[in-house]
């Protein structure tokens, strides 16, 4: 096996902190990066055809740990009717919602889930997305939550990125359902037949007053680690409900969203190793005012994560580039922990020891920015300066 | 003279609102726009080549009518020392705010100052806009004033964009220097070589408490007007200091930022036909909490526009979709105000009567979309559905 080198670059390994190395070179081998490091090569690598950064600072690919980018229609009309001072009544009536994006989802074929999907994934892409989590959850009938979790394979199938799908069945009570039978009825035997087709990755809920209470989630996370599954909740978003700490005894690999956990509630994430995963492109666009506990979190320790949460109703976002920056001005992040965030930390929202980092032995996916220093990814707004991606050390 | 037909499109033509026209098409003669409207092309274009815009959304060209693209160095470190908790005197020392970009633009090279302003003019670009704003400011002595002003004019020589220029010596005091005489000793005279080169095409100022008061911008206005040149103001930003009113009694092209304007201030703004023009970007990297008097601007009848105010302190923000967002979900416009505040309004803001609509006799400017809906050009966030860009009649 043999492989090149990335020369003259300006590293940002992502090693506990920026951990930038000056002058540095990455050598690639295969998909795994062999060595990193400042100076000259090791010998064993001095006759590889080497690649020039130009001094560029290279980074870890980036990775979206939360998006729900698989969905049919969007909700464009519903952002005007609100806008226009339509009353709630007029919005449901119209076909707002969550609803009318199941509607949607279920009505459109598999060519066009792909379709729509796939330019939500290129605007990713083209910021220096390697790996991104795709969660089901707008299907809330068995067989569109797994045509959902086939969309976000075939994904991977179509574009040089990793897909890690999360099944999210335990996203809303379907229209005209009711909860406790919703769960058990369909969505637990959902979860079972997609972990059988090899279609899950995590089983991830929604706990909220507007979806399920915690008693109703534990039915499923029970499921999920009979399966041998890791799970995830979208918890504490709009409210406390006791997600978070559900979440903790569960040993989830994250916690999302988290406006509303409280000191206790970063505690005990700490505790049980589970990311906080911040999503401020929601916080933005439902004009939320309570900011997550970032001193908390960061008294306790809690890895924070950052991700667009890209959907068609709560976070239209699909750029991770300004999630770096709104996690930065909207709710104080520094940069470093911003970029933390869609690296190392992302990474360990979905459980992969593999990569966001920049270190021999993990997955060579790299990003190569036009830009002096690392802080400059997150202080530009809808500003791109992506280079070059390397994905699996490929160009 | 002939031409050719833009066929097959939904037409919002940005006539008073959206003016949607479905199936029409565009005749374009030369840089012009001959006719547009539904149904069959008029015999006389029978002849001329057609393409297809396979039903896709057309819309004049983007105008952003308020950036400060030309600059050197970037203030990613201030973002960054911020968020690490620095202190004003801390940041003050390591050479941040203002101060610190009219140091780095005096010690660019002209061709530094043309590439740095062109990554930024790209992304507009990128994103449909076909006539920008270009301020100076960032000199603040006589010859980098006017050496802005000539990056300005040299960007529109190699882009195919209009560039309309306005000086703005009246932007800070310098570092050193005593606000009157800067005005009557540097300012003026600057203003008025400018002139003389053919460098300006309007005069603003910044009235504002760290800036200048409204004596001493009435005193270059007093000039822009004896040189025959338009005037526009940043003002009501941070305070209320009466630049609204100043900007209503020179017959201002427009008044711009306006957090703080009162109602009274819509008032005279109406009454004199100046443009509000609104710059989310700013409002949200300050943190601002008061948005500008949307509902008094509605009521007097007061056109709003919106720009990114693209600059490297308080909007480093080059992306006029993501402002249109910015305009509907933290300033509550709706999507066919945030949609009339990137053209029609915008040109206004400008002085420019050929443009910002799609009607006979304007300049064939215009931008094809991949969306159904002009309500989703504002819904989207960071996603750019771009699909073609037509500047003066060209692809
Ligand atoms: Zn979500
Ligand atoms: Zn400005």
């Amino acid at each position: 096996m043999s492989g090149w080198v990335l020369s003259d670059a300006r590293i940002a390994t992502m090693a506990g902190g920026y951990g930038l190395i000056e002058g540095g070179s990455v050598v690639i081998e295969g998909e795994r990066i062999a060595w990193v490091g400042a100076g000259s090569v090791p010998p064993e690598y001095d006759g590889w055809e080497r690649v020039s950064a130009g001094g560029r600072l290279v980074t870890p690919g980036l990775i979206d740990c939360h998006t729900h980018i698989v969905f049919g229609g969007h909700r464009a009309r519903e952002f005007e009717l609100r806008l226009e001072g339509a009353s709630y009544e007029q919005i449901a009536r119209e076909g707002g919602g969550i609803v009318s994006t199941v509607a949607a989802t279920r009505e459109a074929s598999d060519a066009a889930l792909i379709e729509g999907a796939l330019t939500r994934l290129d605007a990713l892409i083209s910021e220096g997305v390697t790996t991104v989590e795709v969660k089901s959850g707008y299907g809330l009938d068995h067989e569109t939550e797994l045509r959902m979790l086939r969309t976000a394979r075939a994904l991977a199938a179509r574009r040089a990125v990793e897909v890690c799908t999360s099944f999210l069945g335990a996203h809303a009570v379907p229209a005209g359902g009711e909860a406790d039978a919703y769960i058990d009825e369909v969505c637990i035997p959902a979860l079972r037949a997609a972990k059988a087709e090899g279609l899950v990755d995590a089983v991830d809920g929604f706990c909220e007053g507007i979806a399920f209470d915690t008693k109703q989630i534990a039915r499923v996370f029970d499921v999920a680690h009979e399966l041998d599954l890791p799970v995830k909740l979208h918890a504490e978003q709009l409210s406390n409900m006791g997600g978070a700490q559900l979440a903790a005894r569960y040993g989830a690999l994250s916690a999302d969203h988290v406006e509303y956990a409280t000191e206790d509630d970063a505690a005990a994430l700490a505790e049980s190793g589970t990311v906080a995963v911040l999503l401020p492109g929601a916080f933005y666009t439902i004009r939320e005012t309570q900011a997550p506990p970032i001193e908390a979190f960061r008294a306790h320790g809690v890895p924070m994560a950052l991700a667009t949460d890209c959907n068609p109703g709560s976070s239209p976002l699909a750029s991770l580039l300004l999630t770096l920056n709104m996690g930065c001005t909207l709710f104080r992040l520094t940069p470093e922990e911003a970029l933390l965030g869609v690296t190392a930390h992302a990474a360990r929202a979905l459980g992969l020891s593999d990569r966001g980092r920049i270190a021999p032995g993990l997955r060579a996916d790299l990003a190569i920015w036009d830009v002096e220093t690392p802080a400059e990814l997150a202080y530009r707004i809808g500003f791109n300066p992506l280079h070059a991606r390397i994905f699996g050390g490929k160009r």
